[in-house]
């Protein structure tokens, strides 16, 4: 097995990153692949933001995995900032494969380099692997993740 | 009792904010409030961020709440960007006043007015009474918060 590069996403990845997202037990029922449109506005916000890290993870030049990382500067804690991961994605035909902990490794790496003291996320309830995988990376199930869907 | 005012905070606010975090079961072990300097320094972080809104609730021109509203655009959910509500504090003297509500409602509000179809925060597990009051704005508590403090 060749090494993963974890690299910068350019719009040309904006497809296959939509369609990993959407690949996905909850992701299948909240995107429209059909019209990436919507997807490359985002895109472009994402990528002019200098606290958003929107990167894939390729091998042999193929896309397989992707996770966004948001910069947050804040007060608390004696003017820290923060690194949140969102959007942790692995294709179907690498999972098993050690890339999940690759992937949040290298965010924590970057998180760090930036500056961070603490890095989150928030995991579905219904996604106990997920749990059991952040658990062995050592992070700690220590809040309650809310939502509010606007209508 | 006189309307409250919510406005974007200002560098000679630092302090008192920093007061009102630190004023905390969980933030006092957190905060050093001797040496305002990395607070000023995190404060022009977030002050020259667009995606962050850092905001006072006052009345009688008393700073009397705090929250951090930061908008992050992502391709998840059809290209959705997502407020994510950090650091929200009423200052003991205005507790049960509702002002809570208020807050959150403001950032709810202004997560619409800036496209978000999400608004999300995570809170502790031990803090009990704010699990009840995010239950009640509507918010669901769908996922586990994980935190990884970085050395």
């Amino acid at each position: 097995m060749t090494d993963v590069v974890i690299r910068r996403v350019t719009a040309a990845d904006v497809a296959g990153i939509v369609q990993m997202i959407a690949d996905d037990q909850l992701g299948a029922t909240r995107e429209s692949v059909d019209d990436l449109t919507p997807y490359l506005k985002a895109f472009e916000l994402i990528d002019t933001d200098p606290n958003q890290v929107l990167v894939v993870a390729e091998r042999d030049d193929e896309v397989i995995g992707t996770l966004q990382l948001t910069i947050i500067p804040g007060l608390s804690r004696r003017g820290s900032s923060r690194g949140l991961i969102e959007a942790v994605r692995v294709a179907a035909p690498a999972r098993g494969s050690g890339l999940g902990t690759t992937l949040i490794q290298w965010a924590i790496d970057e998180s760090r380099t930036r500056g961070c003291t603490l890095v989150q996320l928030t995991s579905d309830k219904t996604r106990s692997d997920a749990h059991r995988f952040y658990d062995r990376l050592g992070f700690t199930n220590s809040h309650e993740g809310f939502k509010l869907k606007l209508s």
